[in-house]
């Protein structure tokens, strides 16, 4: 593991992109969304997605130069149209739209069709807590990785749920993939060639696998298995996690025009589809007495009483904001062997490599 | 095990309601209600709550008589005051409240504040569903029962979340708690003597415990531990139920003005907040695509290849749906015990037993 410091991570990112064809203010808008993912130790959705959106650049599939465009608007609902390309500014602008437009209705919310991926779906609910407001993230993701319940399958995208609200203190911010861990979190565990834990993929007998490099050729379809969606097994409620992977095909995915299954292929791929919400608690009471009602929620769950004395109750953020702090000063840890992916996408890409 | 009538189930409910205070027209609603879990094989959720609502009625708590009062209003938001009326009626006016208005805005939101018990909220979401629409009921619960990650005490309440969607076909109703099962699951094996599987319940060093007398003490603050939130355990993503578990608690509960914690006394008790979000596909697209893209991520999970045979790959709401038609015709299967439950409370309450 090498330190790097994250404007160099920013840096490198941004440059990439313009490389790609990306204008400098978005790419630097997506470096910033992405290098905030690296900061906040979400290591799978940050400059390790680099490899690969390039490969969508080089297969053709990311319109790098796209903007989005609205579709279909009304006061409080917006439709917009990604154009297929990189997911993160698009999504700041579609969670920027929704806060807007709450001012006058008290909610409102985005569909995002045709778009890409997009990072960390946190990022975009906290927007929503720093104005103030509730927001809500829920993403289809492309990849076929999370066998349902009773399936032998692969069949649903890990179909992450984010939400936030502000809060006195410091905010709220969930984000979770509805499966049990998320695809990039094996590709970390398979980078640094670590056995999985139990219970977090299966294979085509709903047997536990551990080997990490199995487990990825298994969420991507190669293999009959996959992962788990939350709750692990039908005893321990799995059910509900994978009812949580369909509730969020039917808002970003139904809801925007997003093919789903099996037949899908890649000539009829039409992206991935996002969801935003954004609810203004002022619309049903006092927006301080809100902000400390969450807060006294918080803090009286830190100061829970813990099972491990070293390991204190966290709640949704907490963990986030701490490893910022350390990051921000002692720089960012990534392996060597994606540093030489970088390198070989910045040859290719005609670019600087900075991470040195 | 005895089968008994749903129509008698129905009408033994509205009986008590109105021997208890309630006017015929919300007992009627409310039995209807109520009976519709034990039809659709909720048993947790039905007329195994009359001895526990009828606990509240003698101890003051319930007022059985109100009637819920908007008290703030725009276009798409509502704050209802359930005036500690039993849920039921309150919710479903809730749920109407929100379709009504999503005609002109598109999506609409009401947050009920001191309600109380309101049954299965998947109902309430199928409300929505059944009018075209996509519905979400969130809800706090009065019992602190569920342990956070890392945590030795039962602090959160089962905070049960709720969410529809209409098809082409049957609608999608899920319908969860945030925690592994839900406190009446319990209730339902404590009645039967039954051992819990291990993951449901832990005590205040971690362990599982499958006792299911002990464990109903636990959910109930009497002992240490409690239920574990969906995830189970900290390596199998627990956070993430529990993170599923606040959120319910800052949208029902913070944005409703409902207290929250361990200081939390009976003379200060503010009952229970919902919270019911409905959303008009139309404003995002066509009606009829969407209704039927939904039936196609249905229909494709549902003719999945199983594990096993005998159990195939089912989604939210089936399992209810088939109880439905089977129960109806063969009747509701319902303990011994909690039928003798069930005269006592006629007796206490001076109307007549039933279920004979």
């Amino acid at each position: 593991m090498r330190r790097i410091d994250i404007d160099q991570i920013k840096q490198q990112i941004h440059v990439l992109l313009v490389s790609w064809g990306m204008t400098q203010e978005r790419a630097q808008h997506t470096a910033e969304i992405m290098s905030d993912a690296d900061l906040a130790g979400i290591d799978s959705h940050g400059i390790s997605m680099i490899p690969g959106y390039f490969h969508l650049v080089e297969s053709g599939e990311l319109a790098v130069a796209a903007t989005p465009e609205i579709i279909a608007e009304t006061a409080a609902t917006v439709v917009l149209d990604g154009g297929h390309a990189l997911g993160h500014v698009t999504t700041a602008e579609a969670m920027k739209i929704a806060i807007d437009r709450t001012s006058e209705s008290g909610l409102a919310a985005v569909a995002v069709r045709r778009s890409r991926h997009f990072g960390a779906a946190g990022f975009y609910a906290a927007m929503a807590a720093e104005a103030g407001l509730i927001g809500m993230v829920l993403s289809t993701t492309r990849t076929r990785a999370v066998t349902p319940t009773r399936g032998t399958r692969p069949l649903l995208g890990t179909n992450p749920l984010a939400f936030a609200s502000p809060s006195s203190g410091d905010p709220f911010v969930l984000d979770m993939s509805t499966s049990t861990v998320a695809v990039n979190k094996l590709k970390v565990y398979e980078y640094e060639h670590r056995p999985l834990p139990d219970g977090w993929v299966v294979d085509g007998q709903g047997n536990d696998v551990t080997d990490s490099n199995w487990a990825y050729c298994a969420v991507r379809g190669e293999e009959d298995g996959g992962l788990t969606p939350l709750g692990r097994t039908e005893s321990q409620s799995s059910h509900k996690g994978y009812g949580l992977g369909v509730m969020v095909q039917i808002l970003a995915g139904a809801l925007t025009g997003t093919a789903f299954g099996r037949s899908r292929s890649d000539a009829e791929d039409d992206g991935v589809g996002h969801f935003c919400l954004a609810i203004s608690p002022e619309f049903f009471g006092d927006q301080r007495l809100f902000e400390s009602s969450v807060s006294q929620i918080l803090d009286t769950l830190r100061s829970e009483p813990s099972l491990n004395p070293d390991q204190p109750v966290l709640v949704a953020g907490d963990k986030e904001r701490s490893l910022r702090a350390a990051r921000r000063s002692e720089g960012v840890p990534l392996s060597q062997k994606l540093c030489v992916q970088i390198a070989e996408v910045c040859e290719k890409s005609g670019t600087q490599f900075l991470l040195t």
